[in-house]
């Protein structure tokens, strides 16, 4: 992979690597804000644990440029930018973003550009007003006030050594109200020391050719290079980036999975792709064939369920319902395929009859190590069991454990190191506790001893979670250094209430390795339980062989 | 309304009012087909009732065309064009849809061009092949007996007093690979006698400058009306299908929310608005401020969650996140909102996060009706609360039931409604069982009156849900009528095991409103307790006042 090579990005002095990214592959700039402008739409909202997690992601797939946050409105990202400095990033450049001065504040004291120079970063993206119905009524200033804090944020930002993007906000809606003053503000900014100036469609509203003939009459005045920013208030954002692109702007700003506020920003895993393989521009290169990964990982740690029918990384993206198609489709898959679904990562899917299971399964016990024959006697049932298994909520993404266990089980390779007799968990909260009392008993056979013991926890899994340890490292003293690292749950069935069916993904790990196991059920303590023990019996699987040899 | 007028369209001779139609309105004919290639989405599956429920409501929206269904290739659908015939349609025309001839039938012994004319609507679209891949590779015949069997079929049709619509499909996939072969197959449909042919980019994976070009080509060519067909596995629908009206083309195709196999079909929700409100077409006339309220049909009978996020229509279209958006939009809301929400029948939402700050608090206290002026005594005390709380990890978006709780006891003006006085879930389970079985008991005072009670559930959740409302029905009859819609569990702190904290967000509703609520605890019982109890309190606070008095 040709983008192995490059690197670590240094944070303070971008400049020359952006440059060099340009040349090496297209000649556009991928600007990812799902962590800034992203983290603005309704229902999300990410740690700066988070943040990070996300960051190495995008750097891995290879977009360009990662803004983090706005570190002068939100103090958790202040804690993104101390903490993504100690992260080694192969490719992309983190950005700080922030706003232009306060009318009332001298640029140096002006609390916002302070934060932005104290997060750090090489390159500092301001956005400023562009459209006078904002400078008048949503600052309630003059319109030349407002090319003094243009003008003076830039310059300051600049003389600190700092590479300096532009957001020209509402920049078309601007532009068609009063073209000349529009364009005075981005000619401010240029003067001052802007690299890069972005035209923005905040409000969404702008139609395609719009887009284009401004994208047009900009380029035509300005001599530096140009980005869009969209949003999908009209379902165009998509569409309006790409033909500010095809008029020649250098630089795409987006979001993975178009997360964003109201309707969401331009969908970077459909501006992608569609650059990469309709348009022949490699923008990812390699790193494309991860987008689907890339799209569902974000959609997790946001705590969003993944669109089935997003355009290429959805389950439905290449999904053929009925027999024309799929009889089609397996003559030629360019009958009813835009594009090679492995391309982004994806697969193609039936939804009649399962021709892919067998296929699939093998790819997946290969991708975790598990070597199984085509024509194994027990394919057939294994094949079964798992699409029973996928039907009813399990996910074994994230869950390798609990594929590896069910593999061995049904393959008949596999002991198991103790049984559960029972279980109970009770909470328990009176007037005047501080908070309610979690209490968990168990029960367990392990060769022919039984052990029945009890503990507490801070909450009814972690209790439960406590008394299994308790009752099994007495015979398997190795527990002790397993860890549980993570705990997710979601709710399967949205619209029924409390008695909806639960998926609980559990991480464990050693000091060697970390291994997801998964629960289901509508029972979350029970979904949590198969969880748990799971996680306890794949540690034990491992005991005696180095983690590289799964044989 | 101006369209009250019109008569019911006849099915049998819609020409005529096809044409008035287009008069009276725009030039733009809108067909609808959600009940057709929208029902080929996965998970989705209407029943004949279903579909005429649907018809009545997309008739009231303002469509001219519904296509129906495949009466040849699906029995549910020779009821449904059995059933429509009955319903008073005001103005738009059932069509129904199936494919030219098999290459092994004439055209009077083909059942599916039989089932066509059983079907008995007036107008008929029929689909044949452009690409010749698809006449080689799926059809496996030559290309000259392709022909034949358009032009066979639509003279046939013609013949029985139809009006005839030729769906040419794949037709941009056809043209780049052979345009004179693709041309030859619309002239053979207009010579017998298709009185619109519709290019269909039937994988989706045409660009917004190749369906313009292409459009264009085809309009210089052909001298009859054109008709769009796209798909959205590019994200590309609305922008390919707003394209192509640019050209000339007048009817376009689509279905409601863009349901569809794969990605979807074009988005009529957003092609709507878009022609109407920015391209001054007036494609719906008044209708327009129905389409939220049709989308959201549309979703509840398909049993679909409305997407919250979708253009125009979804509840966060005109939701505001940001403080300094928050602060513009109230003094204008042009300065983040492309449209007015209300001529889409949507509504403007303020949501409260640490974004927010005090304009947020401010704003959203006053959509609820609490009147908190700016410089009230307790607004800095509140925002203190309302940043404590959110740090902690409570999140009032999707929260307001708690949120007004908060704001009306910080305030004292809230009296609660009941005391716990304790509460016990106990959740077990032995070897042999079926599952765990959970109980939950609940103590409560409300007034000098105690109540202790207990009640079973499928999991823990779900039986201290059914004790509390129990405890609190023998008060609080109007309980009964509160229904649980959404739970849902967010783990907050990744990596630390079974002892994080959760949020548990969860969605009520009566036959009059809805409302959510929101926990928080490392305890998933306490935090599913608050958010219950929550729930419960808002309806009684809510009990006596109507849904738009919140004073």
């Amino acid at each position: 992979m040709a983008r192995s090579s490059r690197r670590r990005t240094d944070h303070v002095q971008p400049l020359k690597l952006a440059a060099e990214t340009a040349r090496s592959r297209s000649s556009f700039e991928i600007y990812d804000t799902t962590l800034r402008d992203g983290a603005q739409s309704e229902d999300v909202s990410f740690s700066a644990d988070d943040k990070v997690l996300v960051a190495q992601k995008l750097d891995e797939l290879g977009v360009d440029f990662i803004e983090g946050g706005w570190p002068g409105a939100n103090p958790k990202d202040i804690e993104f930018f101390r903490q993504v400095k100690t992260v080694p990033l192969k490719h992309a450049t983190v950005v700080a973003f922030g706003s232009t001065r306060k009318a009332s504040n001298s640029v140096k004291k002006d609390p916002n550009i302070q934060a932005l120079l104290a997060a750090e970063t090489g390159t500092i993206t301001i956005f400023g007003k562009s459209w006078p119905l904002h400078v008048t009524d949503a600052l309630g200033i003059s319109l030349s006030k407002n090319l003094e804090l243009i003008g003076d944020s830039i310059e300051y930002l600049r003389s600190k050594g700092r590479q300096v993007f532009y957001d020209a906000e509402h920049f078309f809606d601007g532009y068609k109200m009063d073209p000349d003053y529009a364009l005075a503000t981005l000619r401010r900014a240029v003067e001052a020391g802007a690299q890069r100036i972005i035209l923005c469609d905040t409000n969404g509203g702008t139609m395609p050719w719009e887009v284009r003939d401004i994208c047009r009459s900009v380029r035509q005045t300005l001599d530096v290079p140009l980005g869009i920013h969209a949003h999908n208030d009209c379902e165009m954002a998509v569409a309006n980036s790409i033909m500010a692109l095809e008029t020649g702007v250098r630089q795409v700003q987006g979001t993975i999975n178009g997360i964003g506020e109201r309707c969401g920003n331009a969908n970077l895993c459909s501006i992608l792709p569609n650059l990469q393989l309709k348009m022949r521009q490699p923008v990812l290169g390699e790193g494309m064939s991860r987008l689907r990964e890339v799209s569902h990982f974000v959609a997790e740690i946001a705590n969003l369920i993944p669109d089935k029918h997003q355009p290429y990384v959805g389950d439905a993206a290449f999904a053929h319902k009925g027999g024309v198609h799929i009889h089609a489709v397996q003559k030629n898959p360019a009958t009813y395929e835009h594009v090679r679904p492995e391309s982004v990562g994806n697969r193609q899917r039936f939804l009649v009859s399962d021709y892919g299971g067998r296929s699939g399964l093998l790819a997946k016990a290969e991708a975790f190590g598990i070597s199984l024959d085509r024509d194994h006697a027990k394919v057939p049932e294994l094949v079964a069991i798992l699409k029973d298994r996928e039907n009813a909520g399990y996910q074994y993404e994230g869950a390798e454990g609990s594929f590896e266990l069910l593999v061995r089980t049904a393959l008949g390779t596999h002991k198991p190191s103790f049984r559960l007799l029972g279980f109970r968990v009770i909470v328990e909260q009176s007037e005047g506790d501080q908070g309610p009392r979690s209490e968990a008993t168990v029960m367990v056979q392990v060769g022919q001893d039984i052990e029945h013991t009890a503990a507490i926890g801070k909450g009814p899994v972690n209790a439960l979670d406590h008394a299994l340890r308790k009752a099994l490292e007495k015979f398997y003293p190795e527990l002790r250094e397993v860890r549980l690292l993570d705990y997710k749950v979601r709710v399967l069935t949205a619209s029924q209430g409390t008695d909806a069916k639960v998926r609980v993904l559990i991480e464990s790990g050693d000091h060697k390795e970390k291994w997801g196991t998964v629960g289901v059920s509508e029972n979350i303590m029970e979904a949590s339980w198969q969880a748990l023990a799971d996680g306890i019996e794949y540690k034990l699987l491992r005991r005696d062989r180095p983690p590289s040899d799964p044989g």
